[in-house]
């Protein structure tokens, strides 16, 4: 089945926004919406920006923009504290939950971004992210395991590395066909471009 | 009649983009839209942002979108050269018409528009202005008497900064009722807002 890859940082409200939407929005079009965690720092950095929040009339229209986009679509949300995280744990114990249960990985996805953007929880620790995995049946100490684990450390640094090369520099970042929409409000475009089938 | 303001700089495909949306959208919720040209310059440097096409990775995903989102709304677009351009003489321009004839101001507005990018006229040309607006009528000696005048060198310069001041970090910037949204794919956000009276 053809896929529709969808590129994000669990630190990213815009990411956690899209998420909600993706995986139907792609089923809608006969696709499988594949979650594509990455770091989205190396991709600031390679592309010159900075965080939306440490820019100056950007980072406060964005954090009133991520209120009223998060009413807009219904989703549940709260300005977490702290932002912006580092989500090198959440992003490698979904990648490793990935390589066997794809199905299990999206859901820890779908949960480590509830947990921070909606209940406060800081999915930075890795303890966190275990427990937001424990909830799910999925056991802690494998999880934790994997989160040090030499495989899923070059696993996430290898996608990080490989969505720069192809162009990725925010999020949500989803890509068709080689064609790519960044934002979320680019979702609507793209439904547009999988209907046409381009235009 | 309330308003809905429209901010952007002659310079810019994504104002050009909206320029062809936001009087019939404004229209349709009983508001007049109003143009305010100004100089994304001083507003980038305010935001810390640089012009997109000097943005690796996003310079080049936003050439391929400008021809991509050309072609969805079905705007005629080519990407002009050279570009980007100073637009002070435009933004003068429309200032001195729009004090004595609005609707003959934005008719030259979207003249200016329409002439950089679909008809690649180097409108930083203040002759090239001149000899747009004498398309419409517009006297070209006292275009080019106003391009020089301090009355709207000083017009631009305090539409600019007051612009930044009240946020503006961008274009193109549609603001309603104190309420401010960023770039052409938030019409529709901006449509959904004036429809519902916010949310």
């Amino acid at each position: 089945m053809s896929v529709m890859d969808f590129h994000f940082d669990f630190s990213s409200p815009y990411a956690y926004f899209a998420s909600t939407r993706v995986d139907e929005l792609a089923q809608r079009h006969g696709r499988v919406c594949r979650w594509r965690p990455m770091l989205l720092t190396p991709a600031f950095q390679a592309s010159g920006n900075v965080r939306l929040i440490d820019q100056p009339l950007k980072g406060a229209y964005s954090r009133h923009d991520w209120d009223r986009m998060a009413r807009l679509m219904q989703v549940p949300y709260r300005f977490p504290d702290p932002f912006p995280i580092g989500t090198v744990a959440a992003a490698r114990a979904f990648w490793w939950l990935d390589s066997t249960d794809p199905v299990l990985a999206k859901t820890l996805g779908r949960a480590l971004f509830h947990g921070y953007f909606a209940d406060n929880r800081d999915i930075s620790q890795r303890n966190v992210v275990a427990a937001i995995g424990a909830e799910l049946g999925i056991d802690a100490a494998q999880l934790l395991a994997a989160v040090e684990d030499p495989v899923w450390k070059a696993k996430l640094r290898e996608e990080t590395e490989g969505a720069i090369a192809a162009g990725v520099f925010g999020a949500p970042f989803m890509v068709v066909d080689g064609e790519a929409f960044w934002g979320v409000d680019r979702l609507g475009m793209v439904e547009e471009w999988l209907a046409r089938g381009g235009w």
